[in-house]
C-alpha cells in the first residue's frame, strides 16, 4: 500500500455505476433514495479529494428524467464538482475525438468559463442511451452544460473504434477507453465479426495503466446476449464493468487475459433479487504508474434489502399439506422470518443514521408439493409501518420443480428459468431469440396495435428495460406454443407458426387482458431471473472499507510484449493519437479553452509533452 | 434620444418574451424554427452588449421540455451569456428573496464558479410554469445549472406579495418586479380582493425606474379571464407584457395609470391568427435614471405568416353559389391569392437570408351565402414545396352570420366565436366558466376514464393549452347542451343537469370519437379563436429599427407624490427589503459568492451602498 499513497503521481479516481437517478421517484417512501445516494457518492468525492469521477452507466433510471430528477442531479453536481479545488492531471489525447459528439468537445475543467473541481467521465447506460432523430440522451443534457464529460460514444451500428482518454498525472499515465451501451447481441456480433478495435498510444506504449469502462450484461442472457470476457483485449489492466448490479467490486482476475475486472454494481436496489441484497459499495481506485489499489467505501445511504428463502416441502417437521390450519402456521412461520429479517435489519442500521430505517424485505416462499398460496396483501398489512415495499414481500414460487440432468432441447419452460445455465444447448432459444432481434418481427405476434399500446405503456414506465421484459415474454409464449405444436425449430416454421397463432388472435377482446398479464409474469421472471446465487457468490461484505493492493503482483505488470498484436476476436490498432500538447482544434470560431493559464490549474511542471507524438 | 446613451448610468436591457423553445420540434420543416430565432435573440444581446435579457415567460413551449429542447437552450447560453464582458450592475436587494425558491438562490453571475457575461432574468409563463408535488418548472433545471435567474415566483395561491430585484447600474436604480404566470381568474380575484401587494423600498422612493414583468391574458376573454391594465399599479413606470402573442413592444401609454405598456410579443408563429402576422420584434431598452428609450429590433429568423380574408358572398361579380363550375372557379381564385401571397413572402425575404424560405400561409374564406367548401387537401397538394403549412392553407369559416347588437344572454354560440366581445352581458358563459374552474368539475361531464385517457394524451403532445382547450370544449358543449334545454343558468341547475347529460354517456361507445372530434374543433376554435383583428390594431410595421425617446416627457416623468397610496384594487407597503449591501444571508454550509471580487466584477466605484436600509 505504501507505494501507492496520496502524491504527485497518483490518480485517485471514485469509482461508481447504476446510480439510476430517479428510480422509483414517485414512491412516498423511497422516493428519494436514488438522490440521496448520488448526494453521498459525490460528496465522498469531494471528502477524498478525487482527480475525478467516474461512472459506468445508467446515472439515469429513465432515458427521458424528469425534471425532479434532472433537477436533483445538477444540484448535486453543482454542489460538490464546482469549486477551486485545483484539477492536477492533465489529458493528452485530441478532445475534439474524445467527446466529438458534444457541442463544446472539450473536458469541462478545461473550459474557462467553469470552475469545476472534481470532472466526472461517464459513458451512457441502457438506461440513458441515446434515443431520437437528434441521437441525444441525457447526458448530453449535462454534458452540454459542462456538468459531466460523456465519452464513449460510437456513431456507427456496425463498428466500434475507441480512441482512448489519454490522462497524465505526474509520471502516471492513463488510458482510459470507454463503449456506451450497445444492445448486446449487436456488440457480441461486433465482436466476433473483429469490428471492435482500440486504438493505442504509440509513445510509452507499456507504460500506459489500460481501463476500460463497460456497460453489458457480464452473465450470459443466452447465447449471445452478453459479452463473454474472453472478447476483452488482453493489453487491458482494469475493467470497470457496469451494467450489472450486484456489488463485485473487489477487483477479479481473469486468468486467461490477465487483466482484472471490478463490477461495482448498483447504488441502488432495482430488484427484490440476491444479486441485489449484497452491500452496495463504491470504489476509490489509486492508480500510480501501473499498479493500482481498490479501497472499496460502503454506502450509507442506500436502503437494504434483506432476502430469505423458505422451500415448505423441507420443513415436513413442521407443515404437512394436509394438515389441519396449515395456511395460519405457514403465515405465522412466515411472519416470523420477516420479524427477524427486521431485527437483523435494525442491528445493521445502528451507528448509520444516514440508512434508511425502512428496508426492503423478501421472503421467497417454494410452496411445491402441494401447499397452497395465501393472501400476501394481507400478510403484509401488518409490516407497511416497517418495511419499504409492503406490497412485495412474499413471493410465491415453486423453485425445485424442475428436472435436472440433460434436457430435451424442447424444454423451452427448463431454459427459460435458467437464464445462465451454461451446459445445454441453446440452439431452439437462440434462433427464437434472434428472430425477436428486430422490433418488427416483435410486433408480429400480436396486432400492431395492441402491441403498439402496450409499448407505449411501458415505455412511459420502465422504458428499455420493460421493453426487453416484453420481449422475454413474447419469446416465451412462441416458445410454449412452438412447443405445444412440436414444431421443429427451423426459422421458417417458426414464422408459419406465428403467423397462423396470431391470426387466431387478431380482434380477440382477450388481447389486452393477456397483456397486462404478460407485464406481471415478465416481472416476476425478471425478478427470479437475475439468478446469480447469492451463496454460492457471495464476497466479503464486510462494511469496513478493505483494501486490495497489488503493487507486488507481476502478473499483473504486463509484460511490453502484451497487447501487440490481435487476440480471440478483438482487432488492435497502434496508432498515434494526440498530435501535440498544444494541437490546434477545428472548433471554428469557439475559442479553444486548453491550457488556459487561468482556468486549467494543470499544475505540471518538468517535461513538455510535446514528444508525444 | 441623445441623454440616454450607453455610458456608465444607463441600463441596456434586452427584451423578449414567449420565445416557445421546442415549438413544433418534431416538424421537419419548422423543426428549428424556435432554436434559430432564440439563437437569434442571444446573439444579439452579446453584440448590443446589454447588462441583461429580461424575458417575460414561454421560454419554453412545453411544460417538460423533451431533450432536444433543453440541449438547444442551454447550447445557447452557454454560447452567448458566458465569457470574460464584465457584467456592471449591482443587486441591492435580497437575493435571497427574490430566488428563495432557488437551491442557489443568488444572482448567477455573482456565483464564483460561473463565469456568466450576459444574466437572464425570467418569470416563468403559463407553457413553463411549476407544476407536480415538487413544484418545479423548466426554467428550474437552467437556474439549478446556474443559467438562469429565475425570478417572480409566488408561494401562495391566494395572495402575491412581489419583492423587487433591486439593480443599480451608476446612478440608475431600476425596481424589477415580476410575476409568473397565474391562472388569470385567480389573479384577478387576488387583484379584487386587495390580495396582490408591491413592496416598495423606503429609501430613494422617487428615483426607482419600476418595471413590472407580467404573463397574462392582456386582452379581455370573459369577464375575469384577462387582468385590466387599470388593476396595476400607478407607481409603475414600465409594464413588460409576456403571453400576447402579437407584437406590440412599441410603448402605449396608459392615460390613466400613467405608466407605459410595451408587450413585445412572440418570437414565433403559433397560430395562424392575424395577430401572429405582425413582424416579431425584441425591444433593446435604455434606461438612465427616470428616463427609457426603447428600441425595436426586428427579428430575422423567425418563419413569417401572411393572412388573407375572401368573403365569396362579396365577390358577386366574380361568383355566384349557382353558377357552373363555381367550385373550379373559386380554387383558382384563391390559388391566384396564395400565389400572390408567396410572392409578397419572396419580396420581403430580400435581403434576409436568415428568414426560412417556406413562409406561413393562411388564406381564410368566409363562404356563408349558399356557397360550398371544396377539398382543401388537392388545393394545399401544389404549394408542398413552397409553404411551410400546406395542411392547412385554407381556412373556411362562416363568419358573418352572427347577429349584431345586443345578444339573448342564451345565445352561447355567439359568445364562444367572440371571447374578446366587450359590450356583450357575459353572466351566463362566465358562471359555466367559474363551473369548470376545478378539475374535479371538467372530469363530471364525461367517465372519468375516458376524459382521463384524453387528457394524457393532449398532455403528451400540447400540455397546458390543451387542456384549457379541452375545457373550452366541455364549456361550449355544455352550454350548448344547456341551451337547448332552455336551463335557466343556476349553478343548481347546471349541476344536475350535468349529471343528467353525463348518465345519458355513460359506457357509450362513442365518447371515444366524440373527444377526437372535440379536439379537432377546441383546434380549430383556437385558431380562429385568438381574434384581434389586424386590420384595426395594426402599428408601424416597418422593419428599420424605430426608436422611441421619451426623455422629455414631463408627465413620463412622474411626481414624487405617485405611488403613495392605493389606487383601485392593488395594495401598497412601503418597506424596506435589503437591509445592508454585506447582508449574512441563511444559507448555511454554503458560502455566499456576493460581492467576490473575482467573479461578481462590480466595476462600481463611490458611494457604497451601505446607507441603503
Amino acid at each position: 500500500r505504501a507505494s501507492v499513497g496520496d502524491d504527485e503521481d497518483t490518480f485517485k479516481i471514485l469509482i461508481a455505476t447504476d446510480i439510476h437517478l430517479g428510480y422509483m421517484e414517485k414512491d412516498a417512501v423511497r422516493g428519494n433514495d436514488t438522490f440521496n445516494t448520488f448526494q453521498e457518492i459525490m460528496k465522498c468525492a469531494k471528502e477524498k479529494e478525487v482527480d475525478f469521477v467516474l461512472l459506468g452507466g445508467d446515472l439515469f433510471h429513465e432515458n427521458k428524467p424528469t425534471r425532479k430528477a434532472l433537477h436533483s442531479c445538477i444540484e448535486v453536481i453543482r454542489q460538490h464538482c464546482m469549486g477551486n479545488k485545483p484539477v492536477t492531471f492533465q489529458i493528452l489525447s485530441d478532445q475534439a475525438v474524445n467527446f466529438s459528439n458534444s457541442k463544446f468537445p472539450w473536458v469541462n475543467y478545461q473550459d474557462e468559463n467553469l470552475n469545476i473541481s472534481i470532472p466526472i467521465f461517464s459513458v451512457h447506460g441502457n438506461h440513458d442511451d441515446p434515443t431520437g432523430v437528434d441521437g441525444l440522451c441525457a447526458l448530453d443534457v449535462l454534458s452540454v452544460a459542462g456538468l459531466l464529460n460523456h465519452f464513449g460514444r460510437s456513431q456507427s451500428v456496425e463498428r466500434v473504434e475507441i480512441s482512448p482518454l489519454l490522462l497524465q498525472k505526474g509520471n502516471t499515465r492513463i488510458a482510459l477507453y470507454g463503449i456506451g451501451s450497445i444492445p448486446d447481441e449487436r456488440l457480441y456480433r461486433m465482436f466476433i465479426n473483429n469490428q471492435v478495435s482500440m486504438l493505442r498510444p504509440l509513445e510509452h506504449d507499456s507504460d500506459w495503466f489500460n481501463m476500460f469502462v463497460i456497460h453489458q450484461n457480464r452473465s450470459k442472457h443466452g447465447a449471445t446476449n452478453y459479452i463473454p470476457e474472453k472478447f476483452l483485449s488482453d493489453f487491458l489492466d482494469l475493467v470497470v464493468w457496469g451494467h450489472e448490479h450486484e456489488c463485485r467490486i473487489v477487483p477479479e482476475r481473469n486468468e486467461q487475459q490477465l487483466f482484472y475486472i471490478t463490477q461495482p454494481g448498483s447504488t441502488v436496489v432495482t430488484s427484490l433479487s440476491p444479486g441485489e441484497a449484497i452491500k452496495k459499495h463504491i470504489g476509490l481506485l489509486r492508480v500510480k504508474g501501473r499498479k493500482m489499489q481498490l479501497q472499496k467505501i460502503p454506502l450509507q445511504s442506500v436502503r437494504p434489502l434483506y432476502i430469505e428463502d423458505i422451500c415448505l416441502s423441507e420443513l415436513s417437521h413442521l407443515f404437512t399439506p394436509d394438515q389441519p390450519m396449515v395456511n395460519q402456521k405457514i403465515q405465522a412461520y412466515c411472519q416470523e422470518k420477516v420479524e427477524e429479517m427486521l431485527d437483523e435489519a435494525q442491528r445493521q442500521r445502528l451507528g448509520s443514521p444516514q440508512t434508511p430505517d425502512k428496508p426492503l424485505i423478501r421472503l421467497r416462499v417454494d410452496y411445491s408439493g402441494g401447499f397452497e398460496v395465501f393472501n400476501s396483501m394481507r400478510f403484509s398489512q401488518r409490516f407497511v409501518e416497517r418495511v419499504a415495499n409492503p406490497k412485495d414481500i412474499l413471493h410465491f414460487l415453486r423453485h425445485k420443480e424442475t428436472k435436472d440432468g440433460v434436457k430435451d432441447h424442447m424444454d423451452f419452460d427448463a431454459l427459460l428459468s435458467r437464464p445462465s445455465s451454461d451446459v445445454l444447448t441453446l440452439r431452439v432459444e437462440d434462433l427464437v431469440k434472434e428472430y425477436f432481434q428486430t422490433a418488427e418481427k416483435v410486433l408480429s405476434l400480436l396486432t400492431e396495435q395492441a402491441m403498439g399500446k402496450a409499448v407505449q405503456e411501458f415505455v412511459d414506465k420502465e422504458e428499455k428495460d420493460a421493453i426487453e421484459e416484453l420481449i422475454k415474454y413474447q419469446l416465451e409464449k412462441t416458445q410454449r406454443h412452438l412447443r405445444e405444436k412440436h414444431t421443429e425449430p427451423t426459422e421458417e416454421r417458426i414464422d408459419e407458426e406465428i403467423q397462423r397463432f396470431r391470426e387466431s388472435k387478431k380482434n380477440s377482446v382477450e388481447e389486452d387482458e393477456e397483456l397486462r398479464e404478460a407485464i406481471s409474469r415478465a416481472q416476476a421472471h425478471r425478478i427470479q431471473g437475475q439468478s446469480r446465487s447469492a451463496r454460492e457468490d457471495e464476497l466479503d461484505l464486510s462494511d469496513e472499507p478493505s483494501d486490495i493492493a497489488m503493487e507486488s503482483d507481476d502478473d499483473y505488470k504486463a509484460p511490453a510484449t502484451r497487447g501487440r498484436g490481435s487476440r480471440g476476436r478483438v482487432k488492435f490498432f497502434c496508432s498515434g493519437i494526440a498530435q501535440s500538447e498544444q494541437r490546434s482544434t477545428t472548433r471554428g470560431p469557439k475559442k479553444p479553452p486548453l491550457q488556459s493559464p487561468v482556468k486549467t490549474r494543470n499544475i505540471m511542471d518538468g517535461e513538455p509533452y510535446t514528444s508525444y507524438t
